[in-house]
């Protein structure tokens, strides 16, 4: 079928949404793929839908290479599954919630990992039933907090999520490999720079995690990774090495100073290298408690936590939000330093924490008989040479300072390099957390129940699009690798002669028939808008027919490197054939 | 690709399931098609979803035929636009409504109306842009009271909708002409019996609209027809022919007799008939107000309604519901008929209701000059010869009357014929409801704004499955088309010989590679139990590799007819890769 642009349902805009901050929003809605409905809710015209189903499709055809089982489960789902994993709490305000006329609870799935075990409890018995890994591409709904970048951040979004359901862990871990080479298949077809991360396992359980990130300035996910040994990182995965254990024997005596109008860390060290104390101070010298309160999902109450953390660091907060997950983290604000007047802010020191219950976690850089410089819980106080396990004890260690370019590799080789990216896959060992919950057990060959093991696999289609769009765009507009663009030749009909318009329909005829996709742009406009379009569209190929003609030549353009080339009309439609095919 | 038996996420049942009472239903759980997670809302399992998608890409190929666009909107959309047409009152109780985290109201769509007008009005402008198509296949939500027959009438469910835009009316009736056309092709290709009837406008004004019914003993829908014209009518659409006025002069006067005991029309004219009136009296003579309240969207109370009809016929409440929408209406319960102590139960006359204020409509047979024996409004009294027009005065008329075969015919040839079917498709045109209230004008030609004017038109693609499989089963399971089958050829492995299983994968593989889609069934199990499986399954051709093979043959046979075939196993693949073809 050829794409007429005089009918397709498309309006390009000369100016980026006001709304829109990163390229592939603005490009995807300056070319008309997609339309904002509401916050996070987007509608997708002809040309995006296609991309879309390209990706789609590339997406089907590697997990059914791996032998999984496509199926389709509602969006809207009942409660109770949800309820029975606490996952109906522990969602918070994430979950889209809604009841029916007769009052009953559902949701708007966000994942399907309840509905998945329950299908399979319901359908397999036998040790012989196993393994079986289920897919699905679908609509799935997440309330975000702030749905940003178009569809690459959405409250409704299309997702592939598979579910591999095995007798024994080394079954799990050879799903999991599937898995993996799945998706390296899939992201390398649709032409994106990758890479593969260790992602936390959150909350959830069980062991291997690893994220694909499609490699982006704009991405919301900061990754490390140590180019010496190979080792990548999600930030919220980085596992800080501990110091080594000192003595505390031997150490001098933690001292309280007067530091009137320290407040900061900076304002502290200033202080005391002014003071003569004999030695000379960093940030990293100090121990800066950060508090902070935490509530569990379904809880009514907030708690008081402290974070410690050495003065030359700042707390990530999501870092911190993922260590502490599925429990919401919040600052503390006015209200709550009143409320607590033990805390006094700008001095607080693990004193104060300890005397009056407040759970402490530090760093895990903050170990036995390492000394500090910390508050000392009065206004314009501190204390010097608190050491840890003689002066204080926390009460356990957090994964909740900041992760720096230059620190050294958790894996003991070479320097942490920092980057950014945008999660396009998730591939996690989920184990037994839900088969647990629903008694998923399969009657082993000598009588007895095996508990099956689950993995759970994601990859956010609609993301995709947008990720691509990310990767592969310049100023004039959209990129499209061939394998999922929307057309795989657009022809410019450049100039208002019969002859050319014969001659342009005649080549997408014969283009269309040879089975290449056209897009033809037949309407009545002038070469220089329909040339500004063709590079916003981002066609990977552009055919120009015009003034040539005459001398029995057409013009073929690479949209991503730029290259023009002459073609004699009579070979051209050979020549793009060969092309589209490799 | 092969689907073989052994591996597929599948285990079929022998037993219907509790709640399924119509064969589609009972089939399509049983088979293995699909699973129930709430009320109204259902799993797609492998080969299900096989099905569901090969229905849809029928759709899709006959929807691009006619030109039209595939776009994809939201599921999830706000409440504005729905505010501004009203409907999202109107639609009552079976719109699902939700708030996001931050307290805006949002709904899961029904159908997209307002979303597809405003968009269109988003991209184009000029009369030039003019006519155009634009569909989507999308999950649609509506909250039924009462979600039946698994997926024939499910809340969420696979839907085609597309709008028309067009300059004018003309344009408008080619809009739906297409429609009506690839309607026809997508029905007769998915090898389902239909009837197109006439459709009630409804509330939402617009001229023209048809249902396609397919037909089947367990629809919800009943249609009439005159064999004799051609005329067709879903029974709510049906318009009855008003009876000849007559002269109310010379008509005897009306007078109230004492009729003791007779609350019920069988009990008045058996009364009347002992009663040595002078003449006989049936219950056509009779005239039968039934009471109803109605209320209409967002209102806060109830108005009541006295609907007249004649004695002969019952109130069908389906047909008063399609004439009083969108309000609601609902039965009078005890308490309010002691609301309203005039109205004397059984002895309801016009009388009171005219004296109380209470909207009278009336049957289109109840004309001026017409006498009735009705309630005199007293326990135990009815008068005789009330004329209409000399005694009472409705306040119009009502299509609320019962539709019987054998009535004669709307259009005054012959008589009516009934039947039940299944609506699967909708087309309608609806005018300019939807562009009046987003104001979508083109730029004309001459300067001056021109209103749209837009069609809508609906296929239930989920409904589509069940409705085949309706129509397309026997005794021992589904009997798929060949258009939508999960598979062309289902192979059975018949016998434990190593040489049969080899010879069925062999030409399993042959066939595969021959462009036939092949289930395999090479489970360890019967003959008996695979031979119950492929009946239950309904693929159309079923071929058994067993016993046969030892003298050079095997079993082809047909599915639906019974037809038994032995075939040389050397020319079975070429056999049934002519007949796939077909």
């Amino acid at each position: 079928m050829i794409t007429r642009l005089s009918t397709l349902f498309l309006r390009t805009l000369r100016e980026n949404p006001a709304d829109a901050e990163v390229p592939s929003h603005q490009l995807l809605v300056r070319a008309g793929y997609v339309r904002r409905v509401a916050p996070g809710v987007y509608s997708w015209l002809p040309l995006g839908l296609r991309v879309l189903r390209r990706v789609e499709a590339v997406v089907r055809e590697e997990m059914d290479a791996i032998g999984a089982q496509e199926i389709q489960f509602p969006a809207l789902l009942p409660r109770e599954p949800y309820q029975a994993t606490n996952r109906w709490t522990e969602y918070g305000p994430n979950l889209f919630r809604l009841k029916d006329r007769k009052g009953a609870d559902y949701l708007l799935g966000p994942t399907h990992e309840e509905l998945f075990a329950l299908t399979v409890k319901g359908e397999f018995s036998s040790y012989k039933d196993y393994p079986v890994i289920l897919y699905q591409i679908q609509t799935k709904y997440r309330d975000e907090e702030r749905p940003r970048a178009g569809i690459l951040r959405g409250r409704e979004f299309l997702m592939k999520d598979s579910y591999s359901f095995d007798l024994s862990d080394a079954g799990l871990a050879e799903s999991y490999r599937k898995h993996r080479e799945a998706y390296v298949r899939i992201f390398d077809r649709l032409g994106l720079r990758y890479v593969i991360v260790a992602a936390m396992s959150g909350a959830m359980g069980g062991s291997a995690s690893e994220e694909f990130l499609a490699e982006s300035e704009t991405g919301e996910d900061t990754f490390v990774r140590s180019p010496e040994s190979g080792y990548a990182a999600n930030v919220e995965a980085v596992i800080t090495p501990a110091a080594p254990e000192q003595d505390v024997d031997g150490k001098p005596a933690a001292v309280v100073h007067h530091t009137p109008d320290t407040p900061t860390i900076e304002s502290l060290v200033a202080f005391l290298n002014r003071a003569d104390l004999g030695r000379t101070f960093t940030a990293a010298d100090t121990l800066k408690n950060v508090l902070v309160k935490t509530r569990m999902p379904g809880d009514a109450g907030w708690e008081l936590l402290g974070v410690g953390v050495s003065g030359d660091r700042d707390v990530d907060l999501k870092r911190l939000e993922a260590a502490v997950a599925p429990a919401e983290v919040a600052l503390l604000d006015d209200v709550d330093f009143a409320a607590y007047p033990f805390l006094v802010k700008g001095y607080i020191g693990p004193g104060a924490l300890a005397a009056n219950g407040v759970r402490y976690l530090v760093d895990p850089r903050i170990v036995r008989g390492t000394a500090w410089v910390t508050g000392a819980d009065q206004p314009g106080r501190h204390v010097v040479d608190l050491v840890c396990g003689r002066d204080f004890t926390p009460d356990g260690t957090i994964e909740a300072a900041e992760v720096r370019a230059g620190d050294p590799s958790p894996d003991g080789q070479g320097t942490l390099v920092a980057a950014r990216g945008i999660e396009i896959g998730h591939i996690f060992q989920l184990g037994r957390k839900y088969t647990d919950a629903f008694s998923l057990d399969a009657l082993g060959q000598d009588g007895k129940p095996i508990r099956i093991t689950m993995g759970s696999y994601g990859i956010g289609v609609s993301r995709l699009v947008a990720s691509i769009a990310e990767q592969s765009h310049d100023e004039q507009g959209l990129l499209w690798p061939r394998a999922v663009a929307p057309a795989d030749v657009h022809v410019v009909v450049a100039g208002k002669d019969e002859a050319v318009h014969e001659a342009a329909e005649r080549l997408a005829v014969e283009l269309d028939a040879a089975g290449v996709r056209v897009l033809l742009d037949d309407r009545k406009a002038t070469p220089g808008v329909k040339f500004a379009d063709a590079e916003l569209l981002g066609v990977p190929t552009i055919l120009v027919v015009g003034r040539g003609l005459a001398s029995g030549v057409v013009e073929v353009k690479d949209r991503a490197t730029g290259e023009r080339t002459e073609v004699p009309v009579e070979g051209v439609v050979a020549q793009l054939v060969e092309l589209c095919r490799k």
